[in-house]
C-alpha cells in the first residue's frame, strides 16, 4: 500500500516541479481558506484523539499538546498564508560560471523532489510541514503518530480536496494512514521514491530514524545547549542571557542546558546567576568548584553533562580556561547551539570559530536559534547535522540544485 | 581498532577546523614533495600488489588501474599542488542576516568534519581524496580495496609523515588497513566518529553503502545518461555530440547510453548518427521504430533501458513528442546528466526545467559533467543525490556552515 502511495507521489512531483509561484499560491490559499471552512470536522476529529488519549492515560500535556481549537486551527490556516507570502525559492540562478569552450552553465535551485515528514504528537505539524513542501515545490508525505490519526485524517483530507480544487494533483500532500511500526520502517527505506526524510519529535523517534533509515535523512532536534560565562563577562547580562535561555521556555531544543563558568569570575557570577534562577526554581548540579561557591548545588554526575533535561534543571561546571570549556562543548555538545557571554571580541572570535555547532552566540539567549528569529520566515525543524542543512530548515534548505548548461554544439 | 582511528581523526580534526590557509598549503606542499620523493617505496608497495593481482587472475584493465609508475606518481603530486592552488573553502561568509533586535547573523562556511572514503581499486585515490579533504579543513578516513592495499598503505605513510613534518597532527590523514567486509560495515555505521561517507566506485559498492550506512552519505557515481534529438535538432551538432558523448571515453560515469529521437528528424537524423557511431563499432539496440528505420539495429530489451553499459554500446528510442521523451528519461534515467540536441530555445527551457538530474545540458556533450570541465579545479566525485551536494563535488560541496550570531545582551 504504501509503495502505491509513493508511486503517487513521485507522480504529483513531476507536476509540483515545474509549477509557477502563482499555482502554488492559490492553492496554498485554498489550503487555509479549507481549513477555516472545515474548522468543525476538524475539531471533532480531534476530539476522537482526545477521547482516546483519555482513555489511555495520556499526560495532560501531551493531551494539550494533541489538542485543536477554532484559535489553534485558525493559526493553522494563517500560517498556510504567511509561508504562501513567502519568496519562492524554487529556480534562483545561484551561480553562473562562463567557460573558456563558450559553455554558460547556471546552477539553478530545485526542489528536493519527494519529502517524508515523520512527527509525533503535534497535529498542526500537517499543515505546517505540508505548506512548506508545496511553497519550495516538494511533494510530502506525512507520516505522524497514533494517538493523533484521526485529526492527521481529518486535516490532509481537507488539504488534499483544496489542492485539488487548485487544479493541482491531491497526492503532491499525502499521509501515512497506517501507523504501525511497520509502515514507519517501510518508509524509511523506499528509496526509490523518497529523496528526503525528515524526523520531527524526539530523541527517541530521531535515534530510530537515523538507525533505519536508507533514504538520505535530515536530523533535528536534540539540543544540548551551552552557555560559558568567559572572564571577562558582563555579569548583569550573563544573568539575563542564562535566565533567558533556561526559563522562558524549557522543553524546546534551543533552551540552555549546562552553564560553564570560568574560575575567575565564578565566585561573583555564579550566585548571581543563581539567585535569579532561583525565581523559577531551576535545580542546578555542578561540579566540586561550583558545589563550593554555592552549597545548594547539587551532585552533577557524568551522564548530567550529556542530559537534555527540556526542564527547569542545568548542570554547572567551573572552569579554567577557554580551552577547558570548548573542550567540555567538545565532548558533550549536540551541535544544536552555543553562546558565550564575553565584553572579550577576541574571545569571542576564537569561541565562536572553535565551536561545531549549527549556531554559535555571544551574548544573546540561545533561544533565538528558530527560523522566525533567523527572519526565515517558518522553518521544518531545526537540524543538528552538517550534511545540507544545519541550523533552522527554512525554504531555501528544502531546495537541492541542478546545472543547466547551454552549448552550441561543444564536445569534449 | 577501528574506533580508536575514529577517536584520533575526531580529536585531529579539531585542530584542522581552524588551521589557516597557509598552514594547509604548506602540509600540501610536503605531502607533493614526500610524493615525489618517495616515489620508489611506492612503486615497489605497488609491485606486491600488482603480483598479487595477477597471482588471482585479475583482468588486464584492472592491472592497469592499479598500476602506479613514476609518472602516475608524478600527476598524483602535481594533483596535490593543483588542489593546493584552489581557494579556501573555510569560513566564507555565505550571507549576514541583521535583525531589528540588533542581532547580527553571520551564515558562514566550516567543513563537514570527518569525511569517510570508501574506493575500490585506483590508489591514486587516495592523495586525490586526502588532499581535498585537507584543503577544505575536513580530516579523511580512506578505506580502499584489498587489491591495492600494499600502495595505499605506502602512499598514506607518506602522507602522514609530510603532515606531521609540516606541524600537523598525523591523524588529519588515516586509513584503514582491514580491508575485511566487517571493517567496512563498522566505518559505514561510526555514526560518533564520522560526519559524511564518500563512496566511490561502481553500482555494487555504491548500493552496498546506501543499504548499510547509518552515517550520512553522499552517493555517487552510477549515470544512465540520455541524449534527446528534438524534431528541431542540427543534425550535424547531434552526430557530433553523440559520437563524443558515447565514444570519447564509455567507461565513464558520464558517458551516454541512450538516446531519444524524435519521429519526425528519425528518418534522417538515425542513418547519420549510425554512420559516426559505425567509425568506433558502437553496438545500438532499439526499439521497433528505429529498427525499421535502421535494419542493423538490435532488438532493445526493458533492461537495455536502464543499463549503464559503460561500453561502445547504446539504446535507441524514437519517440513521438518532448513529453515522451521526458517520461521516457523520468522512469529510467540515474539523475545524472541529461541533453537535448535542438535549436528551438523555448523547447531546450522546457527539456532543462523538466529533467531532475544533476546536469542538464542542451548542444553540448554529456562529457563535460566533470569538476574539472566546471571550473572546480578538483573533484572527489559526481554526485547523483539531490541532498547537500549534486553534481561534480568540489571543494565548496566539502563544506558545511554555522551562524555565527553577534548579540549585545538580547534576550527572547
Amino acid at each position: 500500500m504504501l509503495e502505491q502511495l509513493g508511486k503517487n507521489a513521485v507522480q504529483a512531483q513531476k507536476y509540483l516541479r515545474t509549477a509557477s509561484t502563482k499555482e502554488k499560491n492559490e492553492a496554498l490559499t485554498e489550503i487555509a481558506k479549507a481549513l477555516r471552512e472545515h474548522m468543525q470536522e476538524i475539531i471533532a476529529a480531534n476530539q476522537t484523539d482526545l477521547e482516546n488519549g483519555r482513555k489511555n492515560g495520556m499526560p495532560a500535556a501531551m493531551l494539550d499538546r494533541l489538542k485543536l481549537d477554532a484559535g489553534r486551527i485558525e493559526g493553522m490556516a494563517k500560517g498556510v498564508m504567511d509561508i504562501a507570502a513567502l519568496d519562492d525559492p524554487v529556480g534562483k540562478v545561484l551561480k553562473e560560471i562562463k567557460r573558456p569552450n563558450g559553455l554558460t552553465i547556471q546552477k539553478v535551485s530545485t526542489p528536493l523532489g519527494v519529502i517524508a515528514v515523520i512527527f509525533e504528537a503535534r497535529p498542526n505539524v500537517t499543515s505546517d510541514a505540508a505548506a512548506l513542501c508545496l511553497k519550495s515545490g516538494n511533494t510530502v508525505i506525512l507520516r505522524g503518530g497514533k494517538e493523533a490519526i484521526h485529526s492527521n485524517m481529518a486535516v490532509t483530507k481537507i488539504m488534499r480536496e483544496a489542492v485539488g480544487r487548485a487544479g493541482m494533483p491531491k497526492d503532491v500532500i499525502s499521509l501515512v494512514e497506517d501507523t504501525s511500526r511497520e509502515s514507519s520502517m517501510e518508509l524509511m527505506t523506499m528509496n526509490d521514491y523518497v529523496d528526503v526524510l525528515i524526523p520531527r519529535g524526539g530523541a527517541g523517534l530521531i535515534q530510530a530514524v537515523v538507525k533505519n533509515a536508507t533514504v538520505p535523512v535530515i536530523e533535528t532536534g536534540v539540543g544540548n545547549c551551552h552557555i560559558y560565562v568567559d572572564k571577562d563577562a558582563d555579569i548583569n547580562k550573563a544573568v539575563q542571557i542564562i535566565f533567558n535561555a533556561k526559563t522562558s521556555r524549557p522543553s524546546v531544543c534551543n533552551a540552555a542546558e549546562s552553564l560553564l563558568i570560568h574560575e575567575e569570575i565564578a565566585p561573583k557570577a555564579l550566585p548571581a546567576i543563581k539567585q535569579k534562577l532561583d525565581e523559577k526554581d531551576v535545580v542546578l548540579v555542578g561540579d566540586e568548584a561550583s558545589r563550593k561557591i554555592e552549597q545548594h548545588i547539587g551532585n552533577a554526575t557524568e551522564k548530567d553533562w550529556a542530559t537534555e533535561y527540556l526542564d527547569y534543571k542545568m548542570s554547572v561546571k567551573i572552569v579554567a580556561s577557554v580551552k577547558e570549556a570548548l573542550d567540555h562543548i567538545d565532548q558533550y555538545s549536540t551541535g544544536h547551539s552555543e553562546c558565550i557571554v564575553t565584553e572579550n571580541t577576541k574571545t569571542a572570535e576564537q569561541f565562536m570559530n572553535a565551536v561545531d555547532s549549527a549556531a554559535v552566540y555571544v551574548n544573546a539567549s540561545t533561544r533565538f536559534t528558530d527560523g522566525g528569529e533567523f527572519g526565515f520566515g517558518a522553518e521544518i525543524g531545526i537540524s543538528t547535522q552538517k550534511l545540507h542543512a544545519r541550523g533552522p530548515i527554512g525554504l531555501p534548505e528544502l531546495q537541492s540544485f541542478k546545472y543547466k548548461i547551454y552549448g552550441t554544439g561543444q564536445v569534449r
